[in-house]
């Protein structure tokens, strides 16, 4: 399993995800499913990934080929959400092709994406691809999408993400979210990789990996615990206590 | 949808369910899937169900009539896992019914249930009876069983839930669990009910309603929230910030 969420923010972008991959509990690995695309000056491109680890790995290489070998490519393709239409195309190709050829159900070999970043001169903006290639946006009313693992980080995102908020008060409630699916799921794992993106900017502001053992996720996770147990014990409590 | 949940204390148990029930958004219905059996003296039985309504509607139903129409039933059945046993054997029966009159897919006729209770002499027990009859036992180590739309409400019980707290502490913590499932999921809805039920008093020692607009639920609700909305505001900064 796997765990991605980006934010779209009126400041810009965030994207966080986990790094592990597992086919089942005796074969556990570790893989970046952040994937960053820097390769034109006009602009910057961040794909997560989430769902068959060979077509995620298959689409991302063959996005890097067309980048050399072919005209319509993240380079060329003047909107972002052309570039979605772009890469569920290229995912379907793949799980297509996968699936012909070990005759296994299709599903078996499905893929999710977050799409996010900005190309100049045009809005910042992020979207989800389905396995079925069909893609969503963010939106100000619903500024958050996540792949994979999703449930278990969704309550604290809906709580404190709002369009207007700071790119780091984002970035510290996309940690606790992923926080929250580590403790609830073993098949999320850490490293940590976290992404800030200021809007028109057209580079990460912030790029940051963080591993189980790293003193600002430990402080960050570490207060956020004490301080849920001490709110925990104030609460009101019922009228015969 | 639905969201129910079991805990297993060393002083008790403690019961929370929705009521909500939607086949469709446009077929919401309020039901309670709390049930409780109290009718001979050396028992407290409840039952928590999530599935199919027509489904867990006629279990209850039919463990209703065979407590005057049947030898074997709630009333004589002797140990707590053989009244799990035997729920999960009706429930078994009535899904299979009801699948061979309407030649549909059996899975669409599903139901879970929470088997809980005490039988005198007895410890207090919990139980997960799954949609395929076959039944797990709450333990000192996982001391809650969840049913339904459980991943929203999961992160919080993770947490707060130790074998050894107050049944009015983990009272309070399936109540923001439930507070979490239904900001998430639009299906989990109020009114909630949430019984205490103190070991070896074989009757529960509070039962609880609460609609949307309970003095106690707001009070609850709006105290955690506002609670998170400081501490996430004092969480360690970045170092740029």
């Amino acid at each position: 399993m796997t765990y991605c969420v980006a934010i779209r923010l009126e400041a810009g972008l965030v994207f966080c995800s986990d790094s592990r991959t597992s086919a089942g509990v005796d074969d556990v690995s570790v893989y970046s499913k952040m994937h960053r695309f820097q390769t034109a000056p006009d602009r910057m491109i961040v794909l997560l990934s989430a769902g068959n680890l060979a077509t995620t790995q298959a689409v991302t290489t063959r996005l890097e080929r067309d980048l050399v070998g072919a005209e319509h490519n993240l380079n060329t393709i003047p909107h972002l959400d052309e570039i979605a239409r772009y890469v569920g195309e290229l995912s379907q190709r793949v799980q297509n092709d996968f699936a012909g050829q070990s005759e296994q159900s299709s599903g078996m070999m499905e893929a999710s994406f977050i799409l996010g970043g900005q190309i100049r001169g045009q809005v910042h903006e992020a979207f989800l691809i389905y396995p079925q290639g069909n893609y969503i946006a963010a939106s100000r009313a619903k500024p958050f999408l996540q792949i994979g693992e999703t449930k278990y980080g969704k309550p604290i995102l809906d709580r404190m993400i709002r369009s207007g908020i700071t790119l780091e008060r984002a970035g510290r409630c996309a940690m606790l979210s992923m926080d929250a699916s580590m403790r609830s799921n073993l098949s999320v794992g850490p490293p940590i990789e976290l992404m800030l993106y200021e809007a028109d900017t057209l580079k990460p502001s912030q790029s940051l990996y963080f591993d189980a053992e790293n003193p600002y996720l430990k402080a960050l996770s570490g207060a956020w615990a004490d301080g849920l147990d001490r709110l925990f014990a104030e609460l009101p409590r019922f009228d015969w206590e």
